[in-house]
């Protein structure tokens, strides 16, 4: 709809593949934020003592190794402190973003939320938690699956990733497509907003039109606008059966007209469509080791179902399935039930030689980043596009790029037009990035696409939001930063362009 | 979780059923806006020839006989006139609020979006429709369905409202326990602003994480922040059947205990789980000669599924009303399924003797509003609670007022947590309202309810919103209101109370 504004395009260096605060192609310099001084650390010790963490070695874990670094519960008056003393803050979770939003730029002062891990409460009746900010998402599921509920988020960073981070990220992940975004099923947040203020918005209730619904700005904000410490969040029901499809499709266009068809079929049981196109297939097999369960195809496709009727499912998927092979949309398949059985479903239907279950066929789908890895260098994209378009942006970089990248992949999210574009070569290239920023960027906004659908901004990204979003938009933006924080102590460096 | 802070009570009136800007429960005065000359007026007509309505008689429709008026398109423009002449202005969809919020205090000029009711676009794949603000909820309603899908809300009023209108005021209604709330739905707005700028968030994506989801804060803030002129919403696929079932239960513990049951039993196909009691039966039957399905009871429950598949939808239906019979947790039972048939499920199951329709059932629950206002003057509270508590407040406030009040009834959306509490009176009286108020209000935040489930605060609530939000929450709504429209001129004297 609106024209690509031009952007300044970085240098780039050879050392880009991390966030390196110097690197020509962010070139961003320090602010003049205090510096962290000993007596700061001795106040740090002081309020939470055996948890100010400056060692060299200690703070290896938060992934940086070159500045202070503080952990701890007591996030209000840290953040206070750290205010009045003007002393930068990088609120971190888990620390499992893929965008530089979660690890400091300079010397920022690291407020993890790893001791926040405690669960406040449980609703049997209507399935709201109530949990601290660095409960990590694995363990909240397994807490309230022993309950009868699941989270409704699920990500391939659930083992460590922090829920106040999933929710400072507004992270999406695999069950969007059924139980939608954060938006709707966080119900309230606990804030600590940057002069040490604690912000009490965390209610358990499911309607609340009482004034502006504040929580809605720091979801999605990357800590830039207030450190998340508590979230309530709604839980579905834990899903009595699920049932896994995989699929081999000869087109694109097939793999969305199957979409539609088993939209319509499998309607308010389907919960996951994800797709894969044969260059992925071809890489988790030549890393990993993985077979793929049917033969060779195009494209490739995995269809979650979860419902509370094991037999409904069942009939549902297998009616569809048969609908799908005899019109020609779907030319191989196999499914996997919730019982960990493989069951053949017609003639058209593959025997596996191994068996495989859900979680097999899932993993082929969730480790094409890891197999991606094996490949050199990788340059991630993460774009909102409009679905029938989707992969016209993959097949016109490979063309684009020729023989200059040695993959170009396109897997992701159908069912939320969310398209994971991955560009492998030997090793970083300035060249190669040339080549593909901003052509990727403006390809994404002459379809009104988003340049990033679920990753954010962070501080890799953040030079390129006037391709998704107006510049009177992101002027807002920088006014509403300016009023929660003042002095940009919060996450300096990230999201936003500087005003 | 916080004790309700004292609020100053109104002294009433005996004419305060409607707003009316004099009065002294209220104790507004007008602010030092311009006032509308006949300048202002010729500037309007030139600006949308015709439709700057000006009469006594032309502007009856908008509720409001002693104020000059205008509508149109080009609200842009009327916006941008209005900040430089420093007029007041009141957003107005299809004034169907129930809090004074759509109608002007003093002498506010009525920014209607009536004729901005054009369809924007529609994309069959995604469901994702694009629309004017002014388009008719039931209009959109049809136009959906004639492609297979449904729009995600649904309300009493929908023959009225205007979507720019449900979003302003993030309306809940019906199906908000199947589909979400609008916070999940509406993918982007398009908003005119204080100063008559326009902001550009009307992006058709499922999933954007590029800088802050500005158009939340749009989102149920009542015009007070911006008016929104086009709203871009997901659709959910059309159900293929819907089934309705209408129950009597001896206790509100067992309504409770069966929304668990039919929760676990229907699970994704569960649309609606409403209750009323036994005094909004009799209301209904007495003035709206609607008849009871079932043998009388104390507590009545509506259960809705809406699935893809009837069979399956049926028999899912039967299981879970077979077992609520058998372990006593409903006592009498009809069921109306799509194709306008009544079927006895079972022994237990009365046969009618006239044939009621799932829209017949429905009606007896829809109507419970119609039939109060035949008992004379009524109190209308939207409460949100934990749904375990939800029928305490009104058998206390039935205990409390005695025979001071008429009837005391509760109904509600149980699934969401939200309970209508209605008192009524042969007439208005301050001293039954300060019998009510502000009990209703200190009683819901002792249990960290809201004060407003879905109705907004409009004009008549603004001044409680501290029962449900703590102070450093309203003052940050203050700030952003301050920031986003400096001279005030946006819906004014609403939502907020006075910074």
């Amino acid at each position: 709809r609106r024209e690509p504004p031009a952007v300044p395009r970085g240098r780039g260096c050879s050392g880009c593949r991390d966030v390196v605060p110097t690197c020509e192609r962010y070139a961003v310099r320090r602010l003049p934020f205090a510096r962290l001084e000993d007596r700061d650390v001795a106040f740090f010790e002081r309020l939470m003592p055996g948890r100010a963490v400056t060692g060299e070695e200690e703070v290896k874990p938060f992934n940086v190794d070159w500045l202070k670094s503080v952990r701890g519960k007591r996030a209000a008056r840290c953040a206070r402190y750290c205010y009045e003393k003007n002393l930068a803050v990088n609120p971190q979770g888990g620390n499992t973003g893929l965008v530089g939003g979660s690890v400091p730029v300079f010397d920022e002062i690291i407020l993890s939320t790893a001791l926040m891990n405690q669960v406040i409460s449980f609703d049997k009746v209507s399935g709201i938690l109530v949990c601290q900010a660095g409960c990590v998402l694995e363990r909240l599921n397994e807490y309230v699956e022993e309950q009868g509920f699941v989270m409704p988020l699920d990500l391939g960073a659930k083992g460590s990733c922090h829920i106040g981070g999933n929710v400072a990220t507004n992270a999406g992940g695999l069950r969007l497509l059924r139980y939608g975004s954060l938006r709707g099923t966080v119900l309230g947040l606990e804030v600590v907003l940057a002069d040490g203020s604690a912000l009490d918005c965390l209610t358990s209730l499911r309607k609340d039109n009482t004034g502006y619904d504040l929580k809605q700005l720091f979801i999605g904000s990357e800590g830039t606008l207030g450190v998340i410490t508590a979230v309530s969040i709604l839980c579905p029901q834990k899903p009595k059966a699920v049932n896994v499809a995989f699929l081999g499709c000869q087109s694109y266009a097939k793999v969305l007209e199957t979409f539609t068809t088993c939209r319509a079929m499998l309607g308010e049981i389907l919960s996951a469509y994800e797709f894969m196109d044969e260059k992925c297939m071809e890489l988790v097999q030549r890393h990993l080791k993985l077979s793929s369960p049917v033969a060779d195809s195009p494209f490739y496709v995995l269809i979650e179902t979860s419902g509370s009727n094991s037999s409904h499912d069942e009939e549902k998927l297998n009616n569809f399935l048969d609908q799908a092979m005899a019109s020609g949309l779907v030319t191989d398949g196999t499914v996997a039930t919730d019982d960990k059985k493989i069951k053949a479903r017609a003639a058209w239907l593959m025997w596996l030689s191994v068996i495989l279950f859900a979680q097999g066929l899932w993993s082929l789908r969730e480790r094409i980043t890891e197999a991606l890895t094996h490949e050199g260098y990788v340059y991630k994209y993460d774009i909102s596009l409009p679905v029938g378009k989707l992969y016209d942006l993959v097949a016109d970089v490979r063309t684009r790029l020729g023989q200059s990248a040695k993959n170009v992949v396109g897997y992701g999210h159908l069912g939320d037009g969310n398209l994971h574009l991955n560009i492998t070569a030997e090793s970083y290239s300035h060249s190669l990035l040339a080549a593909i920023e901003p052509f990727v960027y403006e390809w994404t906004a002459r379809c009104s696409g988003s340049i990033s659908a679920e990753h954010g901004l962070g501080f890799k990204k953040k030079q390129f939001i006037q391709y998704s979003k107006p510049p009177e938009a992101v002027l807002l933006m920088q006014q509403f930063k300016a009023m929660l924080d003042p002095k940009g102590i919060l996450n300096p460096y990230k999201t936003l362009p500087s005003a």
